[in-house]
């Protein structure tokens, strides 16, 4: 996930390849119909959800299934980023399924007429996704007769993870566990310090150089000083190869959050191995982001066209782009934006602000009154900053089972994840050097060994929950095996 | 609860003592402001739940509380019958609670006009009222501050023991436990045999008297053949003492039908002590009835003659009716039946026949495609009946924890109970002799020793959900017995 303010609110989106990753398998589409409203009797609408399945590895006669909990963008952002499940299926001899959540991808509920009205958006919640997710593993035991009796095993990562963590709290008799991986669940109002993601970021900048974090720092109040007339907008405009120039003070200010997301988005990519995000980048690209920013001491201007090339390994690592545009989020245009802002709206609030002395960002406070007054304003809604926490239990999740908690240190939204083992069947697993839901992501040259070894007892937990729950039942599927040969 | 069928429905109620039992300790009455849709983001309505609130043993600082989950009445009638509840507050010092369930009761979202169409009534749900009641537990623990650390026991009998096994199972981390009396959560279509709840009454009867169960269930063929002409009905109404006189076959199937609820109610109802019930009773008042049907040869007209002296011991213990009225259930004119009607019609789709040979019923059908044309018919609505159990499980409950399921082995819906303890702290507690949640009640000079040793059991397991709470958080109240002379 990758964190934007807009209308002074802060959103979030996964931050997936679209088309880096084909499917390694083959698979098909198909299209669930869903109630719009799982709650209520009123409202009899239903809208077609889509689901991409593949049993390619899947030996049948209740053989397990690997579940992907769709979050918020399209459906194959996630199945093509998801390289641990497809890589993973063979050796479980798991059919595989993403889901996409409603109000998503092409999951559109009322068309494109669903951002239109509240009475249209009104039914985007988690609670409805997660009954979607639960309905819909109903109909897939019913379809396959052979997968009656097959385990579930539920994945996500970032607001996915946090679904997949909350479905097995909720639905625990629908799947037998759950990897949550890089899920903020505990990053909510009263929860958490709301410095806690920008504190990582800080720190994953600063421990490539310290030169590079004081660069960055000081260029916000740079960024002021020269833009503080026409003419310094203009060289901004021209030095920054902006799409579309500066203009006034407020363009200024949302140039400096475009600068602050990015930021924020690296430290949660900067993956050991080269990867071809929405943008194309090296390994460790932040590392080669700050050898463009070796003096903090320079003056203003110069200190900005170093900025400008540190940027420019983000957003043109393949030379190709002929401008940038502050008014994007990095992401943004290709996630669906309008679902997000709707549900840090009503109840996904998750507050980030930037009040240390030492953080690389401006100051910042989270103001609740100020975030429900632009969601008011925004959507015509206020948001129940609550509601996540007596809805799904905050941190307290004693007694629930069979979730991993997964979060790469480095990761800035592990400030919001379970970092400790709250119960014997609730690990949290911490991956020392790792960044956002890197475990679920495909095996690489360069992965570090505290990753490897994250993904083996990852697999050796859900063997686990899989063996006892064949136990359980007392089936075993002719093809599984029994013994720990499989890990 | 006693069943009836009504518009070729089942439904079914709670059946408690309205004014019987005053509440034995002071208590207020609050209304706490619900919304009236908890899961979307379309209708702001909110409405005025009901709360009984009792704080007169309770001794603050994280000490209990006992929360009733209301169910399918008045909240009165809960309070007023639950007295197990009352009679160990001051064992427990604990706070006691009593929820009204919305759309019962004076806890009407829309007031008089809360049942007359789809839109208003479109909001009674399971789920919605779970999570009014999450919601309320929550208000508790910010209006009382001493409370803030109270592990929460939840209560609840028949329909309300579903609410809270179901409670627990979707919000663990709002209470410690539940107790689920007579809860029968596994009567839905496909885990159930629809005879259940039939073949326990027949066998409740068959126990008093062979010639009691042979005259009842000669008796429906008698009533036909007498009834079978304009005379032959004229003669049933003057001597059963009907209110309004029987006119044609529709009319005697209504009152066939009420005949067979009475003995149904009676089963559920058939405790040791004399209550006070819609109509008062004497102890075991099967056996009274039974002691009016002694031969079971007799001719139609003589054993009808026996049979309205039987359901007389029912209608008419107390000699002060003047007239039966087979048009009412005998007790739906003081419980919500329009509430539960629609429940019926949508999630509460629990199917009882009656098509075994020894059943002293007449031969009855469970047909769901008739249920859903009727419902359809009188709420606009299709019945869902598999809905509850991708909701809360069916029987897959094993990962569930704290929820004591029991049953009187003698009650005619522990036929759909959970008998057998499916985890270590899924305990099933199964009452011998006992009928519907009967360990709810206040004691008696004449309980059985299975139920005094029921609820001793039930009181040792909630002192050690609360008891491992404390340990939990480290927090043990100063008035608080951490040994086991509590118990």
């Amino acid at each position: 996930m990758i964190y934007l303010k807009l209308f002074g609110l802060t959103l979030l989106f996964s931050l997936v390849s679209t088309f880096s990753t084909p499917i390694p398998a083959n698979y098909t589409v198909f299209w669930y119909q869903q109630k719009v409203d799982h709650f209520n009797y009123i409202n009899n609408d239903t809208f077609q959800q889509r689901v991409i399945i593949s049993t390619d590895h899947w030996c049948t006669d209740g053989c397990p299934i690997f579940f992907y909990a769709g979050n918020e963008g399209d459906v194959f952002s996630f199945a093509n980023n998801t390289g641990f499940m497809w890589e993973n299926a063979p050796r479980f001899k798991a059919m595989v399924i993403f889901a996409e959540h409603r109000y998503y991808g092409e999951s559109l509920p009322y068309g494109d007429k669903s951002f239109a009205s509240l009475d249209k958006l009104g039914f985007l919640s988690v609670e409805q996704a997660l009954a979607d997710f639960a309905e819909l593993i109903q109909e897939i035991k019913v379809s396959y007769p052979a997968a009656r009796k097959s385990p579930v095993v539920m994945f996500g990562g970032s607001y996915g993870g946090m679904l997949a963590a909350w479905f097995r709290i909720k639905y625990p008799h629908l799947i037998v566990g759950a990897l949550a991986a890089s899920a903020p669940i505990l990053q909510f109002p009263g929860l958490y310090d709301c410095n806690g993601y920008n504190s990582i970021v800080t720190k994953s900048f600063r421990s490539y150089s310290e030169q590079c974090y004081l660069s960055i720092k000081n260029s916000w109040d740079a960024i002021q000083r020269v833009g503080s007339n026409g003419v310094g907008l203009r060289w901004i405009s021209d030095n920054f190869n902006l799409c579309k120039p500066l203009s006034n003070s407020s363009d200024l200010n949302d140039f400096s959050s475009w600068l602050q997301d990015t930021f924020g988005s690296l430290a949660m990519i900067d993956y050991p191995n080269p990867a071809d995000f929405l943008e194309p980048l090296p390994a460790y690209p932040i590392g080669v982001l700050c050898s463009k920013l070796p003096d903090s001491t320079k003056q203003d201007k110069p200190l900005l066209v170093d900025l400008f090339h540190a940027i420019s390994v983000y957003y043109n690592y393949s030379g190709q782009r002929s401008c940038f545009d502050y008014r994007d989020n990095s992401e943004g245009g290709r996630l669906g934006g309008d679902g997000w802002g709707f549900q840090s709206c009503t109840e996904m609030v998750l507050p980030i602000c930037s009040t240390l002395n030492d953080s690389m960002f401006p100051q910042a406070t989270w103001d609740l009154s100020q975030v429900k007054a632009d969601c008011i304003k925004t959507y015509g809604v206020a948001p129940e900053e609550s509601k996540a926490l007596w809805l799904f239990g905050g941190e307290n999740i004693a007694s629930a089972t069979n979730i991993i908690f997964s979060n790469g240190a480095r990761d800035p939204w592990s400030a919001g994840g379970v970092l400790k083992t709250y119960a014997e069947t609730l690990p949290a697993i911490i991956i020392e050097g790792a960044c956002h839901h890197e475990d679920l992501r495909s095996t690489g040259p360069n992965d570090p060994i505290p990753l490897i070894r994250a993904r083996q007892r990852e697999i050796i937990i859900m063997k686990d929950w899989i063996d006892k729950y064949y136990q359980s039942i007392n089936h075993w599927p002719a093809e599984w095996s029994r013994d720990s040969n499989l890990i």
